[in-house]
């Protein structure tokens, strides 16, 4: 394997390069040694569910088993499969959204946390019926918190904020029986349907598949960034820098790796701490360097402009510069490997959460009841080993690219306010959107997700397609992973203007804005459903009407088919660049890439190909714009 | 394959037999049809968590992949399936004691649901509680009901039922951080901390799961009992009679199978109704001859004295008799065969729940609201389906054993209660049990319980092992398919106390009870949980100290496993018949059935051979009995 054909960006290429150099093992050498995938398992009809089996249904009709032992067929086997995936990634959100709220509940005016938009809560407290009038804001915080943790549970009734869809929406949601009740009961009852001898019917299991996703996207995943915002604030456009060149050799460089923002805001914190300053200043660095990794590097550089150290795929890159003084992680996407690689450099590795403990790692556990106290002490660990640098390992390189970020609905709404003729009576902060959409200044607007897939080369799925997009006058939001790689492509600075089309660029300039959106982390795509209902009331028409696509390029992790249901469900077509685990499945193909258009107005796409992909979604915006007939 | 090789029963032989003739397919053949399984799944190896895989760990240290893309390793792979296993069997508890809680909820005075056992609702209400004094009994139940539904996604506290388990074993559960919190919650979370990049470590993923067994058996299984007890009353002991040999030719025969009794009661009493009696005549049947198959056979059986077609494996065959007028199914462990083969015979195959659609079935959705009418509806499509039969097709083998079931805990101790000396002051019912125990006319007792599963020949290593037990003055208490496989042996008789050891014998003759005993379905092993609770509440240690064990000898699902993991955190050792995939991973291996002990004081035992396993069992109870000094 050469640099050049594992990543884009020279950053990823020099340090893939210095990990060989060094013999040090990184996921290229594992997926090299993994050979070829499993072709049952690929194609998703290999059955482990019940201890008769594991089953593999033969590819070739007539030759070999074309049934499981219990008799289901590999329609039925690759939906099962399907619809657990859905539940891991609408589990993973869940159990996220939950923390947050927790979190909510445990605010006070004295603590560690805080209520840090009040605006929001009183919006949402509204929103919910709650009493506002004459009480303390933290009565009302935790009564806001206990309805949310209510929504995982409760014992009746659909999920609150499924009301904020279009009404059409709704409507199309009840006829298909998919509204979700409690969000951890959505995964319960899948997982029950899906065990041996339930549900042996693709369609029914799709079904359910897409009820127990919007149970994430307007569930878990909604009440996770809402309640962030409420917490650590709403974000607002900031400047930062994105790859693994912000790292600074000078510098005690802790990376946070993870995504719940209830761990990585107290570090923020802890690191600006004169005690712990000092301390810095004492092991002989020229201060602290936070950056960020994944879904929690977007959750602070969103609020607090923090660097971005990289997405996925660096993670152990960044351990490789053997600059890292720490390496400090929570739940999801962290990769296991981090353990043994972090022995080979003087970087501590430090998990912090029950949720998430890896062998071989150094166990500091986050107390949210001392937050702050917490923070500190794993921020002093890493200060403390400033000492142990080895410097003939240290290589950092140069690359990093300037990015705006910061854009939650909220500040979309007062960046497009700015250009709206005050004269104008509308009540959608929106309109411009809706209507620069409408005239087709814009031709249509899509959203880029998900993680990297060593499947795929990194980031060239990503910013292939968007490039592809914004020079077709399409704009771009994104989240996760795909975010951090248009940050690290330059396609966030607002400079990228230049590589849009005319309409996109002028409405860059107008608006101020790159044409490149970061919206958050993954639970954010909440935002971006958000978004979309907001251009939908405004126009009029239902959210599957809309010039507008999803897409996940480089999707690898159960959330991104999680997602991916629950963007679909929402009326959202949604391009997938990794084929998913069901081509074994003929039916099931047919549902996702086809019937589920008859269904919930919207279906799924598969095509691996960033460019062709990005044809198909422009293909598909005129298609919507001539049905609107705009 | 012979007939001889695949079941110890004659019933069976002969209709495996009649499939061979007509040329129909069964489980046997679509066994025979995959040929051996694949090593990598079979061993726990196998990752299809995310889409960079599917991983698969070489069995031979460096030759091939050790490692999974991300850096998992072979034990954290097989940990995180292994929990995936708990989550997918707690999953379907949890569902069913919901169900039946919701079912609480709406049940009236003059509503098709009724509170049956006041007794009990006032018990668990007290025990929970909830004023009792001048309230109307279904305002009690309410409450009852709607604290059940709240268990399972109740944002704070622990669960209510484990108050129930001694003192001791609390204090374990709380050493090992394994009191598990909401019931759908504990699903979600291990859904969550399986997902990519979360927990990568075996011991952590093992008490995870661990905590969400409990959250089934102290919580889904036991809700399910209790509540069902309460709505549809908690079984006495009845005569019955179980094996294919139970279906009748002159009459309308109709088989329930899956396991909520909310459907199945309401179908006893469909069945009883003047104007289906009189519609079965019309039609030129005897009568209607309900017949119960799997746990649903268990709940009426225990309940009405319901005879017994038969367990797991027999599924198909009832309806290969050509007899079977419906096959009526709600949940769990219906092969989806039944569908292509009841094509073959003139059967009904009737589907009625939306969380278990199956393609090719007749859905008639069971409408709780309108339960008896919805009953009817069903039982009248069967009834009418008399006239199509084919007499050249009809087969029923004439095999049936005679059987005394309907051991509740209360029937029990009711039961004991008879042989005590009525100047004895004890409080506990379970004194004679504990006496008998503790003095070693009994040596112990195990619980053998479980499926069928392919690979073992159906239900030998059920029967041979209760053989042995109970030839070694160890008592047997049973659910689920085991406890129907020994109805059909004939260990349910209380003739069968003269296979019994001599002590054992004498505790069958006095208490008149059979030397197996039938305690219901396979959430009622929560009734075996209850019952090892009495022994150690009366005998003053914590249950890991009896001289107890579990055992699934043919288990092939996931609530198997689920049941395994909470019966041996609960202190009780269990033998597994079938290996568990997770052979391999060393270090799970060693958890399982090594490391637990220190943790909760049992462990797992994997041993396929029957006679086997009695001896090692035996010897366990032996060991205990030295520890205890008795």
């Amino acid at each position: 394997m050469n640099e050049k054909d594992i990543a884009i960006d020279i950053d990823t290429q020099e340090l893939f390069k210095k990990a060989k150099d060094e013999e040090v093992e990184t996921t290229w050498d594992r997926q090299k040694l993994m050979k070829k995938p499993c072709g049952f398992g690929e194609k998703g009809v290999c059955c482990k569910i019940c201890a008769m089996g594991p089953c593999r249904i033969s590819p070739v009709a007539g030759r070999g088993a074309q049934k499981g032992i219990c008799g289901a067929t590999a329609d039925v086997i690759v939906a099962r499969n399907f619809a657990r995936m859905v539940a891991g990634g609408a589990a993973a959100h869940s159990d996220h959204g939950r923390d947050i709220a927790h979190t909510l509940y445990m605010a006070s005016k004295d603590g560690n946390y805080k209520v840090r938009d009040e605006e929001k809560l009183l919006r949402i407290a509204k929103e919910w019926d709650v009493e506002t009038e004459d009480r303390d804001i933290y009565d009302i915080a935790h009564e806001v918190a206990e309805i949310s943790l209510n929504e995982f549970g409760k014992p009746f009734g659909k999920l609150k904020f499924l009301d904020r869809a279009p009404e059409e929406r709704n409507k199309t949601w009840e006829e298909n029986d998919i509204k979700p009740r409690a969000i951890d009961r959505e995964i319960a009852t899948i997982m029950h349907s899906t065990h041996m001898g339930c549900t042996a019917d693709a369609e029914s299991l799709i079904n359910m598949s897409m009820r127990t996703s919007l149970s994430d996207g307007w569930g878990g995943s909604m009440i996770g960034t809402e309640l962030s915002d409420i917490l650590f604030g709403t974000p607002i456009p900031r400047e930062t820098e994105a790859n693994l060149g912000v790292l600074e050799e000078g510098k005690v460089n802790i990376v946070l790796h993870g995504h719940e923002p209830t761990l990585s805001e107290m570090i923020v914190l802890a690191s600006e701490d004169p005690e712990l300053k000092k301390l810095a200043e004492e092991v002989g660095a020229d201060g602290i360097n936070l950056a960020g990794m994944c879904c929690t590097a977007n959750e602070v550089t969103m609020r607090h402009g923090i660097k971005i150290a990289g997405n996925f795929h660096q993670q152990e890159l960044a351990v490789l510069t053997g600059a890292v003084e720490a390496v400090i992680v929570d739940v999801q996407c962290i990769m296991p490997s981090l353990a043994s690689l972090s022995d080979c450099y003087h970087t501590k590795f430090i998990t912090t959460s029950p949720k998430a403990r890896i062998t071989g790692a150094d166990h500091m556990e986050f107390d949210e009841e001392k937050a702050y106290e917490s923070a500190k002490t794993i921020v002093r660990e890493a200060i403390e080993n400033f000492k142990n640098r080895e410097n003939e390992k240290i290589f950092i390189p140069k690359g990093k690219s300037h990015a705006t970020v910061g854009y939650s609905l909220e500040s979309i709404g007062d960046q497009l306010t700015r250009v709206s003729n005050s004269y104008i009576e509308s009540n959608s902060k929106f309109k411009p959107l809706g209507d620069c959409i409408l005239s087709g200044v814009l031709r249509g607007a899509v959203g880029v997700v998900g993680c990297n897939n060593s499947k795929v080369k990194h980031d060239y799925g990503h910013v292939e397609l968007m490039k592809e997009l914004i020079a077709n006058d399409v704009i771009v939001v994104t989240t996760g992973c795909a975010a951090q790689a248009a940050a690290k492509a330059g396609l966030m600075s607002k400079d990228a203007k230049e590589l849009a089309g005319l309409g996109l660029k002028t409405v860059c300039e107008l608006v101020d804005i790159p044409p490149v959106i970061h919206m958050g982390s993954c639970v954010d795509i909440s935002r971006i459903l958000t978004l979309v209902k907001e251009v939908s009331e405004y126009t009029g028409v239902d959210m599957d009407k809309l010039p507008v696509t999803g897409s996940a390029p480089e999707w690898m992790s159960e959330k991104a088919i999680a997602i991916g249901t629950y963007v679909v469900s929402s009326g959202i077509n949604t391009w997938l660049g990794v084929t998913p685990p069901v081509t074994g499945g003929p039916e099931v193909v047919d549902i996702l890439t086809n019937k589920m258009e008859d269904m919930v107005g919207a279906k799924f796409f598969i095509e691996e190909d960033p460019i062709k992909a990005a044809k198909q979604m422009i293909d598909k915006i005129e298609e919507k714009r001539n049905e609107l007939g705009i």
